[in-house]
């Protein structure tokens, strides 16, 4: 395809795109950046930044008095992002401390529930912290690292979007297969999370994490998110025992009991003002509604992927992402030998922001409710550009460091 | 003393207060309004609400760039609050998590470095998020709660200053007399911090943990800090084995091999806008200095301990806080059959806002960069009015919730 056709093509595209208005929704820094990493870091929207200064406001009005109307929040605001993104029904889903954190405490709690198992399942490819974390586990538990499941399995830790490829998961199917041997499953759904329909009742999913900073942009470290499924939850312990999970909390008992449900894995006082930038950035994706955000990062991958192929094949570059729409989420990831060269001679030149994974992965991120059709296909067009003019040769990777 | 006497005083006291240009700097939401609830929910100063204002326009100004400047932030700004509130020399604090998840990591890697013994020792009294993270750290070992340290002890947990009664324990003794056992400390300073001149190093405390939003004022669910002595941190253990604390984190490396130093502690994406708050907290108590912090705070309680005498004795009510200076944190405790009632009615009828702990304790937070003498006596004085009144008699608490 010539560029202007492409051009073109992504003209119509946002023509005819029925979330355009969000765009306009959030406060884009320059219009003239292209920012492409918003599965890194989320842009942030006039309504999360409005929600945080308003609930700071009320910190300063209400003082500990807020703590009336914020002391739900952990739960209600995880019913609401269950409902609007996880197809989670209420009850599940609560905001509570760092993905990582979260991962400890399920995983630990699985693994106790199934004492006789030996092993646990994690691909290493798998997002490091999740790795570090259950190797930790493993370790301290005598157990072993196996790469499927099988009768002796405890715990499946899955990604249900590749942080680095951005393949999407079969969750349901690998979760039927885990059940199968009788193995819980744990999904980290941080690069699914607010653009994919993520259906973790349908799945039968047993437990999930995530986080709040990359698609839903609820700002920088905001906190993460835990699922327990209902049935599951009463038998499930926390091994952080916080006062956040316990019985009549303010009664300050002798002894740890902890709530029914799934709230008995919060832990330490939560974050008040972040929970208000959820509470918003949720209310964005609920606005435009998941089945249709969905629909719009298919289309602005699919129009990445023709993009990539016409401009890009040819300059060497090949994708990691598959080509299959159900089997994509919402980025795209292109490889290519000098793909850390060409991330900095986009950011720097170019006006464009990717990211870079190791080895040799230019990660395109394109939050649906952010992203134009022309963003992306401007983005590629600028790819195409640094390498055809060699911008990237005078970049010295053992001189510098990614950002 | 007569009523009339004891405004003269504090407004004597008040003139000659060294830290009222620090009053001014709070932003006050009700001039008429006393609050002391500082130790539960410290009020926002400008300058906190101003840099969380700030940092969340750099998100949205430098958007992922921004970690370039924030990444560093957990140890920089531990290291500042170190240095000004916790005589913590540098390297050995970080901000991290909340301070029941701290707690734990710690605990955690505490019982790891002592094996071979089998007990800890942890007040009935103590603040029951620290009681319950250990008692499940106890369960799951199979170890037991003793009451005083001996050779079997491997770690004592302790309040710097007890959240009931103000205490405050002698932080260096203590530590020696676990020392002399071969028992590891572990002191959680949350009613200290930003009040007392608390002298970690000094003292030989091996880890430590505390929260900002009580007497820095970073607001609700701030994020929380940790201590760890540096001779000590390469030989501990972070149980929660997060990407925050692995060596080169973004070569995402196939093993968990943690940085060197107190960082290895750290788990999660760590909270940029919190970390703003807290930073700018910090720099407040700096320009105050932690002495005259300390000094004013040492002169409200013995303002609040006269007045009580004076004025509440005669009432029933018995000071629970210890009546030597250096055995008292930054508030006042008043023991009352009816410490609930009257808590109730200086809230709704008094613009006064103490809090209540069970059983039967009013407590009274005086921050000192906040609170001013007229404060306090006005605080005693209408409490005083509640009772003559019998204003407090009118509230149920079967039928109530404390807020």
């Amino acid at each position: 395809m010539a560029a202007a056709d492409l051009a073109l093509a992504s003209r119509a595209l946002d023509a005819a795109d029925p979330l355009s208005r969000f765009v306009e929704r959030v406060r884009r820094p320059d219009q003239d950046l292209i920012y492409m990493d918003g599965n890194s870091l989320g842009a942030p929207s006039n309504v999360v930044l409005d929600a945080i200064g308003a609930r700071a406001d009320e910190w300063r009005r209400r003082l500990v008095g807020g703590w009336a109307n914020w002391i739900e929040l952990p739960a209600t605001v995880g019913d609401r992002l269950g409902e609007v993104t996880l197809g989670a029904a209420r009850g599940q889903v609560v905001i509570s401390d760092s993905t990582t954190v979260n991962l400890y405490k399920l995983a630990t709690a699985a693994l106790d529930a199934r004492p006789d198992r030996r092993a646990v399942v994690v691909d290493p490819g798998e997002f490091p912290s999740d790795r570090y974390v259950l190797d930790g586990l493993v370790e301290r538990r005598g157990l072993e690292r196996r790469a499927s499941v099988d009768a002796e399995t405890a715990l499946l830790l899955r990604s249900h979007v590749d942080f680095r490829t951005g393949e999407l998961r079969d969750m349901a199917g690998e979760t039927a297969e885990a059940h199968a041997h009788g193995a819980l499953t744990l999904w980290d759904t941080s690069h699914s999370v607010g653009v994919v329909d993520v259906r973790l009742d349908a799945a039968c999913a047993d437990l999930a994490v995530g986080c709040t900073y990359k698609y839903l942009g609820a700002g920088p470290g905001a906190p993460a998110f835990l699922y327990v499924r209902r049935d599951l939850a009463d038998d499930l312990r926390n091994p952080i025992q916080g006062w956040f999970g316990q019985r009549d909390q303010f009664m300050m008992g002798p002894q740890y009991q902890p709530v029914d449900g799934v709230e008995r894995f919060l832990t330490g006082t939560p974050n008040v003002l972040d929970l208000a930038a959820i509470e918003a950035a949720v209310g964005l994706v609920a606005d435009a509604g998941i089945a249709a955000v969905r629909a719009k990062s298919v289309a602005l991958t699919a129009h990445a992927v023709a993009a990539a192929d016409s401009e890009l094949a040819p300059l060497g570059f090949e994708l990691a992402t598959p080509r299959e729409a159900d089997r994509r989420g919402g980025h795209v990831a292109l490889r290519h030998p000098d793909a850390w060269r060409v991330c900095r001679a986009l950011l720097e030149h170019e006006a464009v922001v990717p990211d870079f994974r190791e080895p040799d992965i230019l990660r395109l991120g394109m939050p649906p409710l952010t992203t134009t059709f022309m963003d992306v296909s401007e983005a590629i067009v600028r790819t195409r550009r640094v390498v055809e003019n060699g911008r990237h040769l005078g970049y010295d990777r053992e001189r510098s460091r990614v950002t």
